[in-house]
């Protein structure tokens, strides 16, 4: 097992025996006064009753009774020392413990690490917030760290006013905050040829979630004086080297469209476009153009290299299709998934992540038998629209083999497909935009691996 | 001026000149080919024409026009070189030119830098998510990284079952991820007794919101059964040196309360409480007890140092009242505010925060003439109970001095009080539990300053 899923996600076995020495000796960190350790030593008595006609939760190895200890008063050092200060002029850090969960680059995938993709650790996380830091990076010729002090940003094309801002012009304007995914239109590409990448990192960890400010870009096309009898489209270029460009369409670049400096509550980071980049909910990410410093607005389509050669879709007649942009509704299991090991029976809180770029999640249906009988799956709140939304279902593993998926259907009413069932439409050839049903087969061993059932 | 306002929360000037030759000159590094360059020159004659018409907007500093330049195919240097590679087994961090950006220490507030505050920057902060490496600390003797897997957590009193759990054991649990504000009791204390701290990162800074993650502690005194006829509070039991310990009412335990690991999408940060905290939403931050080990089940408050001598409110009558917990309905303008310059007169976005520990919040009102005349702002969503809201609202600075104000109402129809509301019920010797409107007042220079208005 590769050491990226030695961290929270991986699923350590409970302790075995329902009194263990170990876990008497922890209860003596506890710090109890004599008065509350006779309490205890009744409490204990009582807890012994109790075990045998315990719920299936308690039967779960979901915590341990304990015994009495000569050494209860003893402390931990931490409760008996001063800790550290509080920072001063630092910026705060996960703990040491946390070290293994992180972006990781896919070794081999391209030929430059400038020109590459870092994968975020979804198996580890929690909720709908991606941290900054683990946010995925996907370049096309490296990152930058731009002085925004001289960044430039402009508006040209069809408009009456073409006009060029500094990040103070735009941080004046009208700005607004919301929560959207962003997914690589490669997420899950892999799959396509049946490479089942090891663990959910790899599989689906080219998407991220953040809280996103800025400017909509509807007031900055109006404040341009954009030609509205001739306006269909706009260019985004990007100030990166390899002049990254994107055309969208005017009815979407009115909606929806954030210029956007903030993620998270702060600056952009330097890898997600610092100081500015371009927010297209429900759009894959090749098109959130990053160190924004150009829209362009025309009457057509712009077919620029990153849309007529790259990000284009193998269809089964040997045709590509161009100009796939909304990334489909999709789920995934994150716990357990492939490279996490179930080590005991009993009790698990599966948990994962459902998203569509056509608004929102409607329900999660989770699977634990290959999809033959599906359970409908608590959402937690908020679910928004073009955001991720985290599911939790509660499962009993009783040490068979199983295997888990998840399924979720949008407010249109779509449903994610099966893997055959996208191929029968779209062939086995391509590489962009599947979001195909995911299996995770749990071995009696309790390892979880990546698996394809049709 | 101190350096923690010199980031993105500092209102720079815009450029005096509309056309001026260094923008001209950022023309040029914008790489559009020959045959734009004559659409620009176009597009610049069109533009010059616009502006004696222009907007509001358009008048208020929110971008220039531009004229051709014969460098107009010069790149900036990020645009034709290979950038950095993907993150390989790192952390992101912010970009270097947001180093001023950080949480920071009232210099003398403590005597111990273990026993202190570290106030989140506000000022330069967007959206709702505070990034957790802004995130405020208070400790009471210090803060520790805590190996999650020696870590234990106990639930005994009045309860059938005692337990002892491992990290492992938890995170095996039904979870649920919620956004949630926290802030400190003595948030805004220093306003009481008419000290105008220097900026909103000092005046209102012990506040953070997350996205956290973990089991509700109903689920897990549910399942240590108990005692449903004797049981009316819990006792929270932190791992520090400080022996923090807080009385609950099991109501509110039965609540929303959550015993959680998780926030903003991974693991707690050491300083926060990793790998345990109680969250107990719209409650004071001093009873999210950090490095949770122990929840004790009890019949009556506990009256610990920490409820008995800290966190108690002085009344005018000489008595101090005990066991305020709630965080009222406050807000606050994060930009303008306190150590922020305004440079030039136009359109801004005033923007800020609004929150209540009872639920929602229902509007928020901005007044720029110290709270004569109100208008409603924006809120940005999701707005979320017992969850930080940012309103945003646009305003035209004409030059004159102005007070700025922000009243926010929630959903229990509960009104923001003046400071001297506040005063005539509470007297002047109070330290926690501040939540009057604040008033910053911009001066003609444009510099904005921390003033009480009655």
């Amino acid at each position: 097992m590769s050491n990226d899923t030695k961290t929270r996600g991986r699923i350590l076995r409970a302790p075995e025996n329902f009194v263990d020495r170990s876990l008497a000796h922890d209860i003596t960190t506890l710090g109890l006064n004599e008065e509350r350790r006779g309490f205890l030593r009744k409490g204990f008595l009582a807890a012994g009753a109790a075990l045998a006609s315990g719920s299936a939760l308690a039967q779960a190895a979901k915590g341990t009774a304990f015994e009495g200890d000569p050494n209860i008063l003893k402390l931990p050092e931490h409760a008996t020392t001063l800790g550290k200060p509080v920072a001063t002029n630092a910026y705060g850090m996960p703990s040491k413990f946390e070290t293994n969960l992180l972006r990781r680059e896919s070794p081999g995938l391209t030929r430059v690490s400038a020109a590459s993709v870092s994968f975020t650790p979804l198996q580890g996380l929690f909720g709908i917030i991606t941290p900054s830091g683990l946010h995925f990076e996907r370049h096309h010729q490296g990152w930058y760290d731009i002085d925004p002090a001289t960044h430039r940003f402009m508006i040209n094309g069809l408009v009456k006013n073409p006009k060029v801002y500094t990040m103070d012009d735009l941080m004046r304007l009208p700005s607004v905050s919301r929560m959207h995914f962003i997914e690589c239109g490669a997420n899950t590409a892999m799959e396509w040829g049946n490479v089942a990448v090891p663990t959910v990192q790899y599989s689906h960890g080219m998407l991220s979630c953040s809280e996103f400010t800025g400017v909509p870009l509807s007031v900055l096309l109006e404040d341009a004086g954009y030609d509205k009898k001739n306006a269909k489209f706009i260019l985004a270029e990007g100030g990166d080297g390899s002049g990254m460009t994107r055309t969208i369409s005017i009815e979407r670049a009115l909606d929806d469209v954030i210029v956007a400096w903030g993620m998270n509550g702060e600056m952009l980071r330097p890898e997600n476009g610092y100081p500015l980049r371009l927010v297209v909910p429900g759009v894959q990410g090749v098109s959130w153009v990053k160190w924004l410093r150009r829209i362009e607005v025309g009457d057509k389509p712009y077919a620029t290299k990153d849309e007529a050669i790259h990000y284009i879709d193998a269809m089964p007649d040997g045709m590509y299709r161009q100009y796939t942009s909304i990334q489909e509704c999709k789920s995934v299991i994150t716990t357990p998934s492939s490279g996490q090991t179930l080590l005991d029976k009993g009790f698990y809180n599966i948990t994962g992540l459902a998203w569509s770029g056509r608004g929102k999640v409607k329900r999660v249906d989770v699977s634990v038998d290959g999809g033959r009988n599906w359970r409908t799956a608590r959402l937690e709140t908020p679910v928004l629209s073009k955001c991720l939304t985290r599911f939790n279902i509660d499962w009993v593993w009783d040490g068979s083999p199983v295997v888990l998926q998840s399924r979720a259907i949008d407010e249109t009413g779509y449903v994610q497909p099966k893997i055959n069932e996208l191929r029968a439409v779209r062939g086995t050839k391509s590489i962009y935009h599947n979001n195909a049903i995911q299996s995770w087969k749990v071995a009696e061993s309790g390892e979880v691996s990546n698996v394809q059932v049709y």
